[in-house]
């Protein structure tokens, strides 16, 4: 299996984790055909880069899709892929248990990550099931609180003072020296794992349009590079449209992409409440632009008011989310998609992670004595 | 179909919640043969008392059964069945959706249930997703912020001062009257439900003993009628020995369960972590106690500290879960089990509802220039 950067074109036979021009590598398209059997590892058995270790699978993937009315106002189908229902409630598991394969295979002790969020949680967790070492680098502004659900997996987590952005590089280069793999957002196992959320989609139904949160790009590059294995591989006789959706105050792909330029810049100043894809540098960004254009696929912002009233939805649907997770829903609004298309948005991890910024109701206060009254 | 009461054997034709008696009614076994599908709704068709609302599913149920490694120090294969990937993160969602059909087909607009955590959270949830209205009654100890978790799903939460106990007989007696529809820890749907986590870990494999947390005592009735209707179907060979498991600080059916009694009493001052399962009078108490008696099956107690240990290994598992989640493998330590036997343990609900109490590990902190020494 070779790499290949979908930039420059150089290719690899080692597996890298980025290019010598800077950009991310990913692993040459894979053909296939789909097998029986119980977990998207199994039926798409031909598509992964690495053989999964099934015997320390915590259940990542194999997510449901679930019929939402909220298409109903724009004349659309919609469907909700809800991956906060992973093994640590967010959509990194399925590129954790991916890389974690192949970190143990090649015999790494130690692994570890930039994240302050669901990331941190996936791959501390995924590190303590496969008996690896972590170290879970998070940035300074990361409260102790928020740490907790990281911490409790057993890795160690270190908080870094200096540029976030920085530091992504920084933790590739340094663990390579020092025998820890880096998960990062974009690795290429980690790219690989999620395309089995296309995978799904594709067993389940015909989508015109599926709508992607994207903040490094890594979900966006997995899911377009699982359609388009099928599509190559005759399994599917169509692409659907992907959309990246970003936060108005965080959206550096989009505004390369409206402003027709090659590659991405900083965004400066990044201020959302959609915390978990505010990278105002995308490490995928390039990578990210250069699917848009070739597909003539769509970028899309949301603002803050428009995300909070989507989570509002999303949550009178059943499906609690992070503010991330309801961007997609948020952009229909903007999107004005042909009556009738299939639409798939993805729903992207728990709203109990980012608990503090919920849009909380009101509680109505009652003794028992006058319980008939209340409830009348 | 008819209701019976487990106690006394009054049946009733009509959907009543509980017997003149006092105690729970249930279902009559139900038998039949599994068939081809994708979600347990449809492979256990012949199952379930009421036809389940699939285009209102939100994909509870078929949850991972995950290999262990915590049995081995006891001599025994555990598997954890993961019920905290549900839609709210918790088991309650199997019962909720199936009690939220029967609403629906019957034709109530509103909904309620009593609870702090869970299940307030599950049944807020499935209203919405239904279209109906919920009153969600919670005690006056629950704070703001683990209510925000609950009123997000849009909800009416009612903070009710007084007996919290007597609520929940007192919300079956008004609801009735005002048509409100209360599905409370053992509604008989709700029950139904549950027996779902017994038909698909019997599909996975033939377990010899299941471990259940038990608070009011609607989980372990609805596992514990799902193996039974398997057997009588013929569709497994032998029945689990279940083990119902409680926390020290509040372990009424166990108390009673020792000391020979017919009758569970209310357990005076009840004091554990383990909230999910503090229930000091639990409403299937008695109804626990006979299936334990006639099927000679166990009761274990386990301490703070055991739970808190327990807590601990299986987040070290990659699985981070509720402290009564944890009460099943805490119990493996006094059980003594078959060397070689299978041993299910269920995780009842996810970690991040009680963050608060979750065991932190410490976080160091590193500047960026001297990443190399922190990492080495």
């Amino acid at each position: 299996m070779r790499l290949r950067c979908p930039i420059c074109g150089r290719t690899y036979d080692e597996p890298v984790q980025r290019c010598e021009c800077g950009e991310p590598v990913e692993f040459e398209p894979f053909k296939g055909e789909p097998y029986i059997g119980k977990t998207v590892w199994e039926r798409f058995w031909d598509f992964w880069p690495v053989k999964p270790a099934l015997e320390l699978s915590l259940g990542e993937g194999d997510t449901p899709l679930v019929k939402s009315k909220l298409g109903d106002e724009f004349g659309v189908k919609l469907y909700l892929k809800n991956e906060t229902v992973n093994p640590t409630w967010s959509f990194k598991d399925r590129g954790t248990f991916l890389a974690m394969s192949h970190a143990l295979k090649v015999g790494y002790r130690a692994v570890g990550t930039v994240s302050t969020g669901n990331m941190a949680a996936s791959v501390s967790a995924y590190a303590s099931r496969f008996g690896l070492e972590a170290k879970i680098l998070v940035s300074e502004s990361a409260s102790d609180e928020k740490l907790r659900a990281v911490s409790v997996y057993g890795g160690e987590v270190i908080r870094v003072y200096g540029d976030y952005g920085r530091l992504y590089f920084e933790s590739l280069k340094l663990g390579e020296r020092l025998g820890v793999y880096f998960i990062n957002s974009d690795n290429p196992f980690r790219i690989e794992g999620y395309k089995g959320i296309a995978f799904e989609i594709a067993e389940d139904l015909t989508s015109d349009y599926v709508l992607v949160p994207t903040s490094s790009g890594g979900l966006f590059r997995g899911v377009a590079k699982g359609f388009i294995e099928l599509y190559e591989s005759g399994l599917i006789e169509s692409l659907p449209k992907l959309v990246a959706v970003q936060a108005e105050g965080c959206s550096p792909i989009c505004g390369a992409f409206k402003e027709k330029k090659t590659k991405v810049e900083r965004f400066e100043n990044p201020e959302t409440i959609a915390k978990a894809i505010a990278n105002p540098y995308p490490p995928s960004g390039n990578a990210v632009l250069k699917l848009l254009r070739e597909f003539d696929w769509k970028c899309v912002t949301v603002s803050d008011e428009e995300i909070r009233k989507a989570q509002g939805e999303l949550a009178r649907e059943g499906l609690f989310v992070q503010p991330a997770s309801a961007t997609g829903v948020a952009a229909l609004r903007k999107l004005n998609l042909p009556e009738g298309a299939r639409v798939v948005s993805i729903l992207t991890g728990s709203g109990l992670r980012t608990l503090k910024t919920a849009p909380a109701g009101k509680i109505r206060e009652c003794r028992l004595e006058e319980l008939e009254n209340c409830l009348g």
